[in-house]
């Protein structure tokens, strides 16, 4: 089977910090308005006529909706955090790498990723109540869909691109089925060091120009990177190892 | 009529940047990515049952519905782009100023704010197609609703603050329905120099961090809120003051 054709090491470090932007900025602006624990609770948003489910389930449902049907998951790296959603109306135009996967669909931590994000959100956000659901939903949602494209991203590109550089050592790996070596393997202390303390400066960078701004501690905005983006990537390659033909 | 109670000038200042932050931050996103001037046009959204319409209008439509169903423009201060769009399906939690406007939909310039959009949108990022349609559509969707936000947020608070603190002057010029007395009044030259400096300021500030990012010219998107945001959210002021019982 030929290896699929993958940017190169600098273009994947490029859109991997591009999609870390993406959700520092989807934070920052969730971090604008106070927890509103309310949006999480069953039977608390305010919809008429969906009495069981959480505003941010309704949201992030009708969201991904409207992302189905625009052929948003035809992507292997948009994986939804929904099920039973419509089929895409649209051809997608982009092209992308033909990755040597049978069912994409099986590599989806989305239901980890939301879990984690929900046990973060009382130490990035501030306590209490200011009625602002609506926004407040949206921004979880925005953040929710931009930490998912960037451990999703991780799991195809970056995996198949240490998988092409190091073929032989990965097929023994895959081959035993063994999930521990794999991680040791695929693990790159420096690199995960190196993106803490990016995360960081960037939060404190980013935080610096408005005195007006709530702010969000950029060491618990680099720990929820270290201990959820970062370790759910990690496992994502894994699979991504794991359904990898060769 | 009682006059409605609204925040102080210290508290509208802080929103006002606030949502000037959440346009900046929109318009820095779409712009990793290239034009894509397909999208803006017909028959060319890849859509299988859409064929009149451009990717951007359909997009648009869609993340209203969602949003008109979550009950969004039941507040006056956000208008909707799309007519037609389904009823709320939600109760409100947020507690809003009794504006003492008849029908605030009448105060809606989102034609002319998407028309000003899509005329500045070649200046703002780059020329070329690569393919990335998807991504283009929903964050300019995103600078749309947070450009209309910013603008029908200054219509009805901005606006109404100016009213409270000179009621008789205000009243005088409203019964004339002189248009351009109103606006003279409404206009302060050294604010939006202010604004200006600090888009400036912001634009140039916000990209510093990574040497990676696709970058948009600040004196451009200075140029924008001057020539779109800020003049149109003068008329939109002017608006409110014709509609404004008293």
């Amino acid at each position: 089977m030929p290896n699929p054709k993958i940017p190169n090491i600098k273009e994947l470090t490029i859109t991997i910090q591009k999609l870390e932007e993406k959700i520092i900025f989807a934070i920052l602006q969730r971090a604008q308005y106070l927890q509103n624990l309310e949006i999480y609770l069953p039977e608390k948003s305010g919809f008429l006529n969906k009495k069981k489910e959480s505003f941010l389930e309704i949201r992030l449902k009708m969201q991904e909706e409207v992302d189905a049907r625009c052929g948003r998951f035809l992507i292997p790296t948009e994986q939804p955090f929904c099920q039973n959603l419509p089929k895409a109306e649209r051809n997608l135009a982009i092209n992308f790498p033909n990755f040597p996967v049978k069912n994409f669909q099986k590599i989806n931590f989305t239901s980890e990723i939301l879990k984690n994000y929900l046990k973060f959100l009382p130490k990035l956000y501030l306590a209490g109540t200011d009625n602002h659901f609506g926004s407040s939903v949206e921004f979880d949602v925005a953040s929710l869909r931009a930490i998912s494209e960037r451990i999703h991203f991780a799991a195809f590109f970056i995996a198949e691109s240490k998988f092409q550089y190091q073929p032989e050592e990965y097929k023994k790996l895959i081959l035993e089925k063994d999930e521990k070596k794999i991680e040791k393997k695929l693990t790159r202390n420096h690199i995960e060091k190196e993106i803490f303390t990016r995360i960081l400066e960037k939060t404190n960078f980013y935080q610096q120009f408005s005195p007006l701004r709530i702010k969000v501690d950029p060491k618990i905005l680099a720990e929820f990177f270290k201990k959820v983006v970062i370790a759910i990537s990690k496992k994502a390659e894994v699979q991504y190892f794991l359904h990898r033909k060769f």
